[in-house]
């Protein structure tokens, strides 16, 4: 049997149980889910108790980012072998169905495993975090007044391989029982979208200073997850 | 000193340690950031291990629900005294400010703390999915097919009081060191929103089924945080 080495592995952690034909295992799902996002929701275990906590994250390769304040306690909990688990889920429209069995969302999902890790070196966490930047807005960071040392040692930067990861999609609108059909109850799927609205500029903008060339993808209206894939191709490539 | 009752005790658990002025921990303001969603994310433990799962949820009181399959593995493990916490978060901006450091985004989130339990009495699961329904959806519940006892046993609600809590809020935009203020660089708040589109009547629908007069409120365009504060209103109060 040869080797599978355009998926995750399917184990007791990631194995999607239920209506398992919305599960995907193969990076490319996940990753697609991933780059169009963000904001995470990071879980990490402290004394048996869960912690849930939305935090700003990126992706390179097959690694997860995210950054905090070094006096943040989920970061410093998270040390080298802490297990984590990242989520990222973007809701695409309600479902409302003719019985309330049936009622749903619309949803694309990922769950990612991995033992996350505090990047420590100064000059990796500076590239990294330069990296987030443009990773969201692309080509911003050459534009910035340069990160101090002070403020590269305020920030603590996470990193974590996916050792395992599961993609859920629900994509099918109003799913009814064939025999509720005929019923006349109101059906339907309403579509939810995140957009973004028109730029505010900072009221102490230096006159004159105009809207950088790497945001022409943020125009108001359009889908924040639609900017984000573009934002991490331009940035990335198409890995 | 008089007993404090309008928030939840400040534990190691729940205090805000990062810019804690962007800490709240009364009710009202935990409860209007959670009223507001339709999705959390729950964050359980199974054998060390963090899981995060998006899940619809709805408030009662200061319990929080939700359900899922009577199959599904995360419901399974919250058996009475499981550690859960649930986390409900808005995006609300994008804040690209003159240095990396200072790039942010404006959000409100909760983090609610408890300990699951399984709502097994059949009558008081029935009840709380007819409500979920109508907290979504002012009125709907009346106008659909009634479950069967099927599909309640296929059904399990997970309960949970909310024991700790914590809001965080930042809404301030663009906030640079002082400085910065007068660099030529590009600092501005990007809104975002999540709104819902036109809804998009079910291909079977039978003809002449109107649309319900409980979703008045859902018209396109519209803000879904906001739709889901006034549904919630509509069937609770202002509780």
């Amino acid at each position: 049997m040869s080797e599978v080495t355009d998926r995750y592995p399917v184990t007791e952690r990631n194995k999607v149980r239920r209506l398992h034909e919305r599960g995907r295992h193969d990076y490319a799902s996940v990753y697609e889910i991933l780059d169009a996002a963000m904001i995470c929701h990071v879980s990490y275990v402290i004394d048996g108790q869960p912690y849930c906590t939305p935090t700003a994250f990126w992706r390179e390769g097959n690694h997860l980012y995210w950054h905090g304040s070094s006096a943040s306690r989920m970061l410093r909990t998270q040390k080298p072998g802490t297990p984590v688990c990242v989520t990222v889920t973007h809701l695409d429209s309600l479902v409302l169905a003719r019985c309330g069995f049936n009622h749903s969302v619309d949803y694309r999902s990922a769950m990612c495993f991995g033992n996350a890790h505090i990047i420590d070196d100064l000059d990796e966490k500076a590239k990294l975090l330069e990296l987030m930047i443009d990773r969201f807005y692309p080509g911003r960071n050459a534009e910035l007044r340069p990160s101090t040392t002070q403020e590269l040692k305020a920030t603590m930067v996470i990193g974590m391989n996916i050792d395992e990861a599961s993609g859920k999609v629900r994509n099918k609108g109003v799913g009814d029982e064939e025999e509720d059909y005929a019923l006349p109850i109101y059906a339907a799927r309403i579509p939810v979208t995140q957009v973004i609205g028109t730029p505010e500029d900072c009221p102490r903008l230096v006159e004159g200073v105009p809207f950088p060339k790497g945001l022409a993808g943020f125009t108001p209206g359009r889908r924040l997850d639609e900017i984000m894939r573009e934002s991490y191709k331009k940035t990335y490539g198409e890995t």
